[in-house]
């Protein structure tokens, strides 16, 4: 699935991040019978890895309660990988004891994000990771990691590159084989995304590198389109576009899942997903919601459904 | 600043068409001021090129109605290149009487979509073409041409590269040095807008291209990052984001001027825009139409605008 970056082939592997990334700032709990049907939806359009919930505290996140219940419903469901994110030994105990395919370790690239973030330093967060991969590896679960703040941070602004690559190079040294650079709060543009690929593509070339941004500024797609060209082939996103930033009102979350898949099937990068059943998981999420998401492509349909309105002169140039 | 695409210049050249495409879809009409006001908050923030208008008739499209009255009220205004959409010689002569500084004759790639936005057909229009160009020489008034559902029609789906190469060879025979490509129901995705591109610069190359895309779908700045990666300095947005598609009742209009302005300038490709002024120009969009709009940096402000917040935790990888 992730694997070192080829710049050959031009398959497409998804991550689907609505049921933690997307769910995650929602203030009233999704009950788990919902969060379930909404999984259920994107499988059958063909997703086959979700990040599926996150082993932290109920108390300062109290959508991801359910999390053990949710791992231990899709436990063992053939074709599909379930990824949880774990701040620490304790959450990742306890994502293996529920039965998770993978675990995903975290903490951010700049220093003020991870404090607000895990209430810990960046080193205290990493030096946590090895306990973590030693768990893993006895228990035979996939072990990823995460960057966040990769393209920048609210509170510092540009991070170094530098401590991108010392941490991605921490993960390597761990044996994970996937990063993920997490543009937590929708910093990252085409231009600031070729530099970073570049620079981990040089301090690890055999670590597979999936990329997660969020359309915070409108950029989303564009810096998606960016690491396409430059032969990312992993890409992390959510139906409907579910997951704005709390300190941001009314900007949008994460890109959505269907406008990335059409963006990428209409490029001449196949996808392995079915774009009207992915339209129909948006709907999903819409009615569980109760409100209009983010999403773009789910409003409007795929470019080639083509209208039978008898509309009306726009004199439109 | 049209002219011949180049590959070495990275100065790009924003035209604002927020109060010609941006408003004609508006049911209400909007004060001939309150266009004014909105035209002046562009100017200021650096914005020289604005499409202002459509010249069309007062009953298909009562939002233009005060063409003459926009055109005279900014003639003669140093440093702005001020241009029209002219459907005919009537409309050409009226532009040209006003004061235009650009007149911008359209025709679209397909014919159902050139039946049903202008009443005749392709062959018609590109007729009546020769009659504008010559009033527009002797009258002094630059010359544009536009082909609309250039990258994908409504009701037949894709359109012939063909048909775009034909009419781009009629604008040039013409004597036309400017042509934009118009995503007028935003079918266009980086997999078919780099294809066209590269057909048009073979079979016009003197011929400066333009790109006009719209977020319909989503994509909308990728496009016109695969554009600005092929050499197109020549863009076209709304400010806000206004411009719906009135058949997509939810979808988003054209893309944003400020979105598109700030991935330039954080991307390597200067507009001489400023970014914070734009910003106003479009919440003065937003309190004129009464309604939140599509754009997404006038939401989330600019990403080195760092944060200061007592941000809670939001274990977010």
């Amino acid at each position: 699935m992730a694997g070192p970056v080829s710049a050959t082939g031009r398959q497409v592997s998804v991550t689907e991040v609505s049921p933690r990334d997307g769910l995650q700032s929602e203030k009233v709990f999704v009950p788990t019978q919902d969060k379930i049907r909404l999984v259920e939806s994107l499988v059958a359009a063909g997703i086959r890895s979700v990040e599926l919930t996150s082993f932290v505290s109920p108390r300062a996140v109290p959508q991801m309660r359910d999390a053990a219940e949710l791992v231990r419903h899709f436990r063992g469901r053939a074709g599909v990988r379930f990824s949880a994110l774990v701040p620490n030994l304790r959450g990742a105990e306890a994502a293996i004891e529920a039965g998770i395919d993978a675990v995903v370790m975290f903490a951010s690239a700049s220093e003020s994000h991870n404090l607000k973030n895990v209430n810990r330093s960046r080193a205290d967060s990493m030096a946590g990771f090895r306990q973590i991969a030693r768990i893993a590896e006895e228990a035979g679960v996939a072990l990823h990691g995460a960057i966040a703040t990769a393209f920048g941070c609210p509170f510092e602004g540009d991070v170094p590159v530098g401590n991108l690559v010392d941490q991605a190079r921490r993960y390597r040294d761990l044996g994970i084989s996937r990063i993920t650079l997490g543009d937590t709060t929708g910093m990252a543009t085409p231009g600031n995304v070729v530099p970073v690929l570049d620079a981990l593509r040089t301090a690890v070339p055999e670590v597979g590198i999936a990329l997660h941004f969020h359309n915070t500024r409108g950029v989303g797609l564009a810096c998606a389109y960016a690491g396409l060209l430059h032969g990312i082939r992993d890409f992390e996103a959510s139906v409907g576009g579910i997951g704005g930033c709390p300190f941001v009102p009314r900007a949008t979350g994460n890109i959505a899942t269907e406008d990335f898949v059409y963006m990428c099937e209409e490029s001449g990068f196949p996808t392995g997903i079915d774009l009207g059943k992915l339209i129909e998981a948006a709907g999903t999420a819409e009615r569980i919601l109760g409100r209009e998401l983010p999403g773009q492509v789910m409003k409007a349909g795929p470019r080639l459904a083509l209208s039978s309105m008898d509309v009306v002169r726009t004199a439109n140039g």
